[in-house]
């Protein structure tokens, strides 16, 4: 059954990747000011900055830190580089709980040659290595499963029924999903899968945007909601079936919007997400 | 298991569209010279041709005539429109029949907004309404599933699993699979599926090429064997395994291919065929 209309911004999230171009501060402020909810913060927006202040001003500013993203990119050829990889992705936990975010988005990563089982799990194993210290902390890992395009060099999870894989395997419940439409609506099984993740409410964050027809490049062609062929409601209301019902987050990364004035963008966000999502 | 490395070219086949600026006599007499065992047939290459001459001189040349490539692109908003499509088909059924093509590849279309559940419905009434011609002149049909990044405009059967299930329900000797490494490397259910072919012996053709890191066009980014990450010998082995032994296509659209000299390209397709295919 598709999901009713959104009628305000009550569950409107933006990632600071969007609106590429503000800094952290400028993105708080202009996201506090359109009636922005939430906001996820790219490690890259943190650099230079004491975490914990960035966190109080998020806040402050009345915004709630829905996730930070992202680590992952557990596997490699040599054990080394896989152990640097656990490291950096105990870091991204420690900073999510100095900043505030209850939430660390994992892009789990692939090697190119290494065979997609090899490396999935790589990733299980990678994960598992960071529990303890996302338990000390309180810290949700969420897989975020991406689309086969991206196979070769950023992951070897590319379905639904791959990361439902991986949290079956971890059974933990600081182990989810971000569920991204643009990475999963073409998915034959998505439904099944879908209803797969409602045991244990396994989906932890939901990104939206659309799939551009046609799609000129691989990473940075992504389409506003409603601008391309993405079942944008008939997906949100298998996700809210399943018993989600948190933030939504608007992740775009698109060269043609981030041309555009950010301010007219974040209006354009703001209107695609009450028409289309 | 790996297959074994190919020791000469008796399966060797190449698609008129991977050396594009060759007419079709010129890839014949080429493709001859080289050793080049099949040719496979884009339409494109008929236009303004008889194609019982065409098919004779191909015969003469010492080539199989593999495939003619490629009907399909069923779905459509319209029932006038599917109509057309499927009067489209026949013709490239009859084109194949003149030309002395035992086979038809099919890209089934997909219509950008329209579920996928409905496309593939249509995709699968199309072919069966096309059946009892391909059947009075002995034409099989090869459902070719596409990678999910061409789920928007090109097809709505994006796994091997969806061309297996669309098989299931024609059920029929003559519709089968054309199994393209590009488009199924990374599906984790690769191996299992493969098995399915197996009764039926449903896989009619085999299409190699690579994926490349980082790929930088949707379409025409493809890599010659070797290039890229895809386990050719590892998919070879299930593919065989699973009874098929006939020719290894070689279908590579690559902007960076055709602008370097074709004699030179069609050396390193035999190299690269002979090395990692």
């Amino acid at each position: 059954m598709k999901a009713s209309p959104l009628v305000n911004f009550s569950r409107l999230c933006v990632h600071t990747i969007t609106t590429k171009g503000w800094e952290l501060e400028e993105a708080i402020d202009r996201y506090a000011e359109a009636g922005v909810c939430g906001i996820t913060v790219w490690r890259q927006w943190l650099e230079g900055r004491n975490q914990a202040v960035a966190g109080a001003r998020i806040r402050s500013a009345g915004l709630e830190v829905v996730s930070l993203c992202r680590g992952g990119f557990y596997p490699a050829l040599k054990e080394k580089s896989r152990v640097e990889a656990i490291e950096d992705n105990q870091r991204a936990i420690e900073d999510a709980a100095a900043l505030g975010a209850p939430l660390v988005v994992l892009v789990c990563g692939a090697v190119p040659g290494q065979s997609l089982v090899e490396s999935r799990k790589q990733i299980t194993d990678g994960i598992a290595a960071t529990l303890p210290l996302a338990e000390s902390l309180g810290i949700k890992l969420a897989i975020e499963p991406l689309h086969p395009m991206y196979a070769d060099d950023r992951s070897a999870i590319n379905t639904l029924a791959s990361a439902n894989d991986v949290c079956d395997e971890l059974d933990h419940p600081l182990v989810g999903i971000a569920y991204d439409v643009y990475h999963l609506w073409w998915d034959p099984e998505l439904e099944v899968q879908t209803r797969r993740t409602a045991e244990g409410n396994r989906i932890f964050a939901y990104h939206v945007c659309d799939w551009m027809t046609p799609t000129t490049d691989l990473l940075n062609d992504r389409g506003l909601m409603g601008e391309g062929c993405i079942d944008l409601r008939g997906i949100r209301g298998m996700v809210e079936a399943s018993g989600f019902d948190g933030m939504i987050e608007v992740e775009v990364f698109s060269n043609r919007w981030w041309e555009k004035p950010r301010q007219e963008f974040l209006q354009s966000i703001k209107q695609s997400y009450l028409n289309y999502t």
